[in-house]
């Protein structure tokens, strides 16, 4: 058995499977840059402050980049026996450089330690989510300056409601990804400061100079309590309900994504590459990976369920619970960057069916609102021009055909504020154009949006 | 049966406990105020734009007004039949000025305006909560203030680890509830936009002005695309996840006032007035409302979970479904809030017992990180002055004393780099003062931490 | 301020927003009937015990039947001040017998007390969501029976997979609520036992019967400890966790019927008494009721999740968190019971739009199976038989046209199997008839499915 | 790249990231025992029923098994490009035996198959986890025996309450541990049925026999509808929240042996095979294992919280969402099944501070209430003597004393009907000794629980 470098204190070694269970190094190495990193940061302070001499800090900044070296090679075994991605890499500096690598531990701890790894981890997370997210925005944008006059059925209740633009669709998830980027831009104010010299909870009697580590690591300051610094996972509860939303709104494009392949619909049609088959219905082409990040949503709600409760009435400061902050937040970041790369190639590769889009708006009743709003410009009070249209829709359904059917006559006997004019009215595309409210799907309104949201880009 | 503003197109009613399943009006009634402050600002608009005649809009204001201080007076009775409480407004308003009532929906769908309500409903509760933050924290730095040396153990896995300030444990959960404010202030951002004049979801043809309205309402301006505006609900979900979290930091905050409540820590008394007894036990007196919001965790928890299932895959843009967004956050809202307050109440009246707190710091080993120190800054590698400490303990232990009982010979027999200053060293108070690096637990890091809070609190 | 009944030891009272945060009477008082249920039998077995004489019971009784009585008549105005349903039910007998009440609390706590109202009422919900259970069930196979030739595509991944009867996908649905009636049943084995007599924890020094308390009010026995008695609330976390799987079943159904329900797929249509309409577009017939008991999935998960983090690593034995456990349990109660009612007339009344299923069934590939099949069952292995269609797929997705528009001379170049009576096989009535496998979709094991469904709901 | 076996209808191909993202391989590789015993079971019944003949079933069989022997040499490689289980495995059969291997899948689909595995994997776990409940609850009633005489303080509200007897206190965990057996015991039901033979999702036109299969299988019987067969998770969602219920008690237990591990407690000693050390102070043994326990908690509700948002609203039958169905069921398997050995492994090692215990119910108030019995017994209405008591302890709390302490003089004082055996009355032993209602803390009542225990646990 390696020797503990708590084991002081101890007459009985513990057991391997106990062991195993304690230990993290099975996911916890997953920060080894990151911890290598700080006992870099931490080793040229412990110089610059006095409290190791420049000779001892060089031997063991020499130590950490060969350390570091292996690691990058390839060449570092983790073992359980050294518990965690700390010990095990203050193991290696050990062989690396003898007796002296035990003087990198001087006024730090591990509660300290895997707190500065973790905040090095994901605001490293925070930044390729921006970005991806930030790509994903820009496909929205070119695929929706490609269809601003795409007509298609806008929903609500999953019925027919009104005709819109394809763009507009599209430019609703554009808003959505944008206050995500905006959540993880936030997230990033409390993910990017310092915990480091908070040592294992009240701070340090040695000499130490917390500015200049969290300068050397390029966090904005360092935390201003200890106690809170190594008790903190707020930063992570952030990311993970961060992640949800996104997940969330990743879900509902999904979900309208499978409509829209469905045989019912047929709106859209994947690349092949983003498709599977069955092993025994041959002609099935299915929206695999969409369904897959649709369901990937359950699994990033669990995580942000698991950190809360593992948080839920903690004492201060470190307790062993806190070690399981560290799966969830791999699995969330895992499970969000490749979502977000896997929405942007299937959103790339896929086929707008145009005509079948427009042509779903011309067999409904989704222009009821625009025969309502032409009796109400003409002067009828909204309430009663609502009550003739749907009356007018009942009869229709009944008779089998839409509003752009019925014959002049019929509508002049409804009410005589109605001329022929009103064919050209119920045209769905003539219908979606004039809707140029600030916002709306009227096409200025669409081609504005674009532009504000191409300038929010930059 | 009151007649619905929807039946035109309807040959059958719906039975009435169907009908009370879909209403809302038993819990929207909480945003009848917003509801009303909401149509002033459409018909406001609706007159500026022409859209309706300065006559009719200002008989519809009367109307609203004459409303309002019916609501005000207690004088409104809402009910099922009427579903909701925008039908319930617009009915009574109805009641009031006749069929001109009829023309205030002009523009407008209930789908932007339940949204309009919900921003403006939270965007208050977003500003006391933010009140109440303040409130606790100014709280947490008076009580600070009088402890700066005021000793306990502090505790890493619920053991004693190392002496500390009772400020600088305090001061830690000053330092979530900034976080906390900061949270709830990023969080207005997303609710402080106006959903008003997305109509339906698509815009509408009439000529609105949507930054009119936003302004009328001190909303920032107008969501930029109606879809997004009537299908958004991430401003809640934000709302919720922010509560989570700072009940989270509450839970953690009442966990250790029990501990320091029970009979085995006796740190801290509470009054009475935050104290219940027992029917059975005539002894008893429970920390029973710092239990009962650790427990309330649990339904804020629940709260954003629920609202993260019910917009899990939802495809846009309204759907009834949406409906369930109310309930979540109202009871959040009340738990937060009331949380705050009754915490605040707490820490004022409660009386912390000093010696009690001090004494337990000398009945203990938490002085053994200063042995250790105390021998590093003699020159020892730290590793083996943890292993000479730790050995030491355990003999201590076995044979019933403390560190600071041990013999100098005894100590000069393990290292003679022990002199009888150890003592000295070892006694808490002085170890605590020592701790002075930045954020540390040390009487001078203390007071300088406390005056940077101050200066961000004004 | 009415006088507590626990307050001898107490100096100052509680102000009133703190005992109004702390009272539980506001929700607690649906128990008021089980609460007087669990009184009566207490104090029968106090009087055959002999801790009380006969006449002493006979008063607190007839006590007791008068407060039941006003109860009933909706006399009974529960106030704040006493806090929770228990004590405001004690307070009304005492009004109404004078101090002799003050001995029904002989050997009794308000912890078993309140543990005792709980297992009384959720007894009862089960039982109603079992009857529930039964009459949806019921409905269904109902429906089946009419629909058993009724023609519709199978779906995975949303997409045509193979052609299925109507009644075989009703009645997977009931299977699934099958389960559900045979989790809420085994739900009854740990609710159906009496905390009556644990007392505040640890039992008691009368010479209480336990067992004939159990007996009174039906229950199948004491619980075998005390301190698990006024601690234990799996009977709680089992109801709504049986409800959380009950509601994702319902919101799959209801998933289903919104699409259904769609232009796009117009499989079945709802009776008006189950939709509703828009008051913006006149046309609109929404599928409001399904969709808000998708919602209610939400609310239902996070009163889970809510009891879940209230009960994490709260120790025993009654804590006041654990009154946080009351409300979910109410609201998970009401949502299922309601929900199964509307659903059960909802299906009730719907019109299923044959024609319309079954001609969907062709115009799509859902035949591709039987082909493969037909080459497999001559000998092909199944996997050339794959191949061979699903190219076959391919070039009629190019030409525009579907498997059973094949020409005979065609097939047989891709085969020499194939002959003419492959259109026979191809057609989509068929292909469902023949899949009569135990479970199958066959008209056959349907049939059979049915009878078997028939007997177990006898 | 590997082909694909539903290849046949696909023109391009999927590119390896998006490939990676897709497969299930990297973890459904746990049900490769699963995976194989379910196609002997399918392959043997295909040979029975005279689907395949009896010599191409010997050659698939021999192959299988060939195929598990290298698996159970690990000479098994797994790859993505073969996506999941079992086209890995099927890739290696048909390495095995050539074409031949291609007519096993003749009459299954992976729907099925997966289903199958699951069921498999799941019901091996389910008996694991009932014999280590065993195991773990045996242990308790060992421990129980030897402490029924030792008293410790009962506490609610984490207030010392009443004294109890320790093996009480464990015995509670005992029953909470008996239902969470029968909770998994109930769980096999759902899961020992087959879904093999339901094909994709509508059964076959092959003369399978899926009882036949079921019974290869040892399974009770076959599921009555294939749609359900191939979508039903809910033996799962059991599962997950049994293993919830599971694991909040352990979380209950670990707390409160945390609160025991500590300074102000002092109750028990854990052993230092399940304690660590702490790598900057010397003096600390932390109860990591517990609180590791105690914190994984978490990941099992996040687990629970994850399929339950995965299902929610899916439409039948299968769809790729449900992929994730299986991480969180084999991590949740895994912490259970290893949080069970190292509670059994800590409880048995632990060490008891009986004196402590003991003396802690000698410095409280614990016995107010047996002052309270004692004047209740002697004819004063409970809620006077209640009153009486509450005083009292008021009294003694200001003068620093305890009941015991109190002189004769002064309880006759408050109580003519105090006389000297008060004093006996009031010791904490003998007031546990006294509590013998059924299931209470009493020696004898103890003594029948653990009998009661015992005669259930054969």
């Amino acid at each position: 058995m390696v020797e503990k470098l708590w084991g002081g204190r101890f007459e009985e070694s513990v057991s391997d499977w106990v062991e195993e269970f304690g230990a993290s190094i099975s996911f916890d190495q997953k920060m080894a840059r990151q911890d290598l990193q700080g006992s870099l940061a931490h080793v040229t302070m412990l110089a610059k402050t006095g409290i190791l001499t420049e000779a001892e800090a060089e031997k063991i900044k020499d130590g950490i980049k060969a350390v570091e070296e292996k690691y990058e090679a390839g060449q570092i075994e983790f073992t359980v026996a050294n518990e965690d991605v700390h010990m095990n890499m203050e193991s290696y500096l050990h062989d690396q450089i003898g007796p002296v690598a035990g003087k990198l531990h001087t006024a730090r701890s591990r509660n300290d330690q895997v707190a500065t790894d973790m905040h090095l981890y994901l605001r490293d997370v925070l930044h390729q989510t921006i970005e991806k997210l930030h790509t994903l925005r820009t496909t929205l944008i070119q695929i929706s300056e490609a269809h601003i006059e795409t007509i298609m059925p806008g929903y609500t209740h999953l019925q027919h409601a009104q005709p819109i633009s394809f763009a507009h669709h599209l430019m609703a998830y554009y808003q959505m990804l944008t206050r995500d980027a905006e959540r993880f831009t936030f997230n990033l104010k409390h993910t990017n400061i310092s915990p480091l010299g908070a040592a294992a909870l009240a701070g340090t009697t040695f000499p130490i100079d917390r500015k200049l580590t969290a300068d050397l690591l390029d966090f904005a300051g360092p935390y201003e309590n200890s106690l809170d610094a190594v008790s903190d996972r707020d930063f992570i509860l952030e990311f993970l309900s961060n992640s949800s939303i996104l997940m969330m709104h990743l879900s509902r494009f999904c979900e309208e994504i499978i409509l829209w392949c469905s045989n019912e619909f047929k709106f859209i049609s994947l690349s092949d590459s983003f498709s599977t088959g069955s092993s025994i219905m041959p002609q099935k082409k299915n929206p695999d990976m969409v369904e897959l990040i649709r369901g990937k949503t359950g699994r990033v709600y669990g995580d942000l369920v698991g950190l809360l409760t593992v948080m839920k009435s903690l004492p201060l400061a470190y307790n062993k619970d806190l070690q399981e902050d560290k799966e969830g937040m791999f699995d969330a970041a895992k499970t969000i960057l490749t979502s977000l790369d896997v929405m942007n190639g299937m959103l790339e590769t896929m086929t707008v069916n145009k005509d079948i889009m427009e042509k779903s708006t011309k067999s409904d009743f989704s222009n009821a609102t625009e025969l309502a709003d032409y009796l109400a410009a003409k002067g009828l009070p909204f309430r009663e021009a609502h009550e003739i249209v749907g009356k007018l829709v009942l009869e229709c359904t009944k008779q089998g055909y839409y509003l752009q059917d019925v014959p002049l006559k019929r509508y002049q006997e409804l009410s005589n504020l109605i001329e022929s004019d009103i064919y050209k009215y119920l045209d769905s595309k003539t219908a979606v154009g004039r809707r140029n409210s600030y916002g709306g799907t009227g096409f200025e309104a669409i081609k504005e949006q674009i532009q504000v949201a191409k300038k929010s880009l930059l």
